[in-house]
């Protein structure tokens, strides 16, 4: 078995129930006859149990059967169909997502529950959670029709669900896509035709049908991405009698990935035999050939963003835990400080436990950050307050690249570190590590790559408001810092790195500025990635800082005797070490950044032939 | 095919005929009579045709067939079989490491085309080289009975070597080996019972016999790495006819690794049957029970380390060159700084030229590092004068943990970087990244992890012969930038990065004396992995700067129409790029540790439950 789950829930208790306003979100009409904050630890409970003893025994079967290909049809691991249909049944599924659907879930506590539940199988999850993004969608834009005829198989999960974005010439320029649509005489209806991959779960043999959002230019339209236009194009017709026809979309194949190898990644080609028909999801272009499709869309890829940094998450907090576990049995060499004790377990040697340190304080960063993100999503769909609804939708699409492009790029070097602290084993798939590692690497190229990310944030989320939306996000920052100065002993250090960060980062928006106003758009670019890195590291700087507060005060009321002491000193240590060790980053990257080394810029691309 | 062949050998040639002092090292008496510096072309192009055409083709036949273990035998790809004998036979192995074969490629040459050697088919290689050092081991240290009974079969490939350290108790921890010898009638001659793992080459089908350099304890000699002592235990016995007789070594299994999938690493039992026998190497251990096996190891792990650095900077450059040969064909997307062009090649894209440029720079330095060393090696076996001798072993001594430890950490993610420039192709196994990451996670780990290579570094390297042989490797540094420093117009940002590098440096070994001073050498352990990644960022950049001054003239003399001319400026970029922005690390990593941050080794190990 390389696969282990290893996931522990308390960090998962302490966001709900200590950190977050949860109570707040619980008192919405939408939740407040379901679900109270005395019912949380329960149903934490239930998933972990769930996580590890019905999904995690499953994830071998992705590695071993993964999905296989056959005359048009993606066959995925047997055992992966009874998990489905159990976590749709139990009501773990997309039925959380349904505006309307009763005793849902809050979406900040579904969102923490799939991350435990990810953790047990992520090449199984697309299939638990694609269908999800499709849902919003039609709740949002679809008429009563399309939400008549698709939401109820959708949110039972009898049919899943795609996004169908990328195609062969087009991935992260999605304005330049192929696939177009013609008008029909129904003007619900358009014609399809063009052809799609990398769709993860664009085909599968464990659902009845597979509702495809598909992006395709009405003929005429506009071009780039605002010509685009949305369809629901279902791999089979529905039939006003509920019965399936052909719907020419043809799967041509499955991608064979380095990890997650019982994900299907799927290969389309419809309207082929000119038979492929989708409903338009909103309005057909305007007058100007300008489609709703891309803003639509963006619904489902901002979910998917947060989707991908939980995975990633998940991934990366299930390989340490896993290698801690290992820490504790393996002997092995005698440490620094005190080498006459004899032999130790491995997790007492320093470089181990940095190993550790900066996987548990970063990936604690990590599930902070998406916290927060879930929070917000409830606050924008069900707070009665309109402002706040707003105010609450901005501060998520301050965040949303951030919590796609920093775990997933982060997880990479930190199961590096997890593998490491194996030795050997560690490369052996017989130790979970290595699965981890394969797994983690798609995750900083799907739903936009950490580069698009990375240009969102800077290109857009910075300016979006006059700035002001992203302005009002470093206030949060500095807020806290005024709160605590003064008066938290102990913590001068860390609130005075977070300050030092902040400042530099202010440095680093001027620098960029002056980038943009001699005309050198390129060294943007060039510094965008590491700019996204320091934004989140002086943002989760924060948010581990904000979490200390509630940590240190327990420790104090609780003494060191108690069995949850340790947890909270964790929290703490966590947050030291992170402001100790890893925002002070973000001075570099000030500093790194105002050299503004054109180099690789100006570099013809001649040169890179040796 | 998921691997592909991308070498370009320009830069081997231009370190071997233009930067290192070569003919120095081909008018030594050992090679005078056979080599001159006008054959280095066609030697070089020779082995990159070879490469590509006879060893690359193999490589997929390690992901597919992989290594097999049945009835107590390892079978390796028939192909590889073809390979190895060719290789030999041809004059491209182990017979170059003799020191008495005729018409032997200098030390430098042969490892420089190794390198190139090693991209086609990483899984390959070390059935060619692990017999090099079980031969240096026998020449230096093995009586004349030994070097007759075993060179000859080993310098031709009818046998092949391992290095047999590892057991499951003890990995970075030799010095607990279990392995036992016991004396028999025979002083030359002992019996071994004991186990071992991770044994690269420990059991294939290619070779008749295979010769085990075997660290195992006299029985009653002292604790620790001391009381070893190092027996050539051949798999077969031979006897005095030639013929070979069982000598209960087993092979009882194979792992099953995430990468190098068709390189054997063997789990050997000796001895089981009580039917072991060995030779002892040199001397058995002394009155005090002071064996000699780790000292003569020592001599080919020196060697493996360096094998491991050649290994990850030849896979990591295979990736970027393949990366950049789809950049230029992946039409995507517009340029930040113009995007009225139009749609353009990826390799026009500001991260992407990034991604290039930090794999082009990083290899170049990998490389230089490496050839310095090679260049050592030369002279350290072959200068007539005893002093050079001495001062190059020094040399070698100061560099090999970097050469292990910096091109085998930088390769994930530079690997990484290459793979994301691909999109989603990159994580797909039909395109050749991602089984260049799998192949190159292992190199940070087998042969003294990384973190044992950072304690050699500062515990043993920063200190021998009471610091000297260290201060005089910065010392080059120093009289680098003295010589260049008011000389070298358009250079001068880059010899202030030097500078202040070499003072920061010197900084991080004060604070380190600091840390020990005060009784925190667990510290020292836990900044350890950074330091040797600063040293190394360091002397590569005096290195990349040293090939520039060279590139820089060239330039001037060829002009910008002579076809080589993007070479030159290519290397001169590289010198750049690795100046501005990377070397700045060296004083980032100067700041971090003054920081000194404690919390990941105060913290008790209970927190990493959580």
């Amino acid at each position: 078995m390389s696969y282990k789950y290893a996931y522990n829930t308390r960090d998962t208790k302490f966001i709900l129930k200590e950190w977050l306003p949860t109570e707040e979100v619980l008192a919405y009409d939408r939740y407040k006859d379901y679900w109270g904050i005395e019912d949380l630890d329960v149903v934490i409970d239930q998933v972990r149990k769930i996580a590890e003893e019905v999904i995690a025994p499953t994830a071998e079967d992705g590695e071993t059967f993964g999905v296989q290909f056959k005359d048009g049809q993606a066959y995925i691991p047997p055992s992966f169909h009874k998990v489905y249909r159990f976590l749709q049944d139990q009501g773990w599924g997309t039925s959380n997502y349904g505006h309307q659907t009763e005793g849902a879930l809050p979406l900040t506590v579904i969102n923490m529950l799939v991350e435990i539940m990810s953790a047990a199988n992520p090449a199984f999850m697309p299939y638990l959670t694609t269908g999800q993004g499709v849902v919003d969608i039609i709740q949002d834009f679809g008429s009563q029709e399309l939400q008549d005829k698709f939401l109820p198989k959708l949110l039972d999960g009898t049919w899943g669900g795609t996004m169908s974005i990328t195609e062969p010439s087009s991935g992260s320029d999605a304005g330049d896509m192929q696939s177009r649509a013609f008008p029909t005489d129904d003007p619900r209806i358009f014609n399809i035709v063009g052809q799609k991959i990398f769709i993860t779960c664009g085909d599968r043999d464990d659902v009845e049908n597979i509702i495809h959002m598909y992006l395709a230019r009405v003929e005429g339209a506009a071009p780039g991405t605002k010509g685009l236009s949305l369809f629901v194009v279902p791999k089979y017709w529905v039939n006003e009698d509920g019965s399936y026809s052909p719907n020419d979309v043809q799967c041509i194949g499955v991608e064979h990935k380095m990890g997650l190898k019982g994900s299907s990644t799927a290969q389309l080609v419809v309207g082929e035999n000119k038979g492929c028909r989708g409903w338009i999801v909103g309005n057909p272009p305007d007058e100007n050939g300008v489609g709703q499709g891309m803003m639509q869309m963006f619904n489902m890829m901002n979910e998917a963003r947060l989707d991908t940094g939980r995975l990633s998450t998940a991934v990366t907090a299930n390989a340490y835990w896993n290698a801690k576990d290992y820490g504790k049995e393996r002997v092995q060499g005698r440490p620094l400080t005190n080498p006459k004790v004899g032999r130790v377990t491995i997790n007492q040697h320093e470089d181990v436990k940095r190993m550790y340190m900066v996987n548990k304080a970063t990936t604690e960063a990590c599930r902070a950050l998406l916290a927060k993100c879930y929070y917000y999503s409830d606050v924008k769909a069900y707070d009665p307050d309109p402002d706040r609804r707003k105010w609450a939708r901005n501060k998520l699409d301050m965040l949303t690249p951030l919590c796609k492009a920093y775990p997933s790029d982060e997880g990479w070097g930190l199961i590096a570190e997890s593998l490491q602290s194996y030795g050997g084993y560690g490369y052996c798939e017989e130790y979970p590590a290595a699965n981890a590692a394969r797994d983690v690497k798609i995750w900083s190229i799907w739903e936009g790559t950490n580069y698009i990310q990375s240009l969102d944030l800077i290109g857009r989320k910075w300016t979006q408001g006059k700035g002001a939306h992203f302005a009002s996000t470093l206030k949060e920052v500095e807020d806290f810092i005024a709160a605590h100065k003064d008066n938290w002993p102990g913590w001068e250090l860390e609130l005075n790195h977070l300050e030092k960060a902040l400042n530099a980062y202010r440095e680093i928006q001027m620098t960029v500025l002056g980038f943009m106003k001699t005309g050198q758009a390129g060294l943007m670019g060039l510094y965008a990635r590491r700019i996204l890195t320091a934004t989140a590291q002086l943002y989760c700087g924060y948010l581990l800082l904000d979490q200390a507060v509630i940590a240190a005060k327990r420790m104090q009321e609780l003494g060191e005797d108690h069995f949850d002491y340790n947890f909270y000193l964790g929290k703490t240590l966590s947050a030291r070490y992170y402001l100790r060790s890893i925002v002070p980053y973000v001075w570099y990257t000030a500093d790194l950044i105002k050299i503004a080394d054109r180099t690789a810029i100006d570099a013809p691309v001649e040169v890179f032939d040796y």
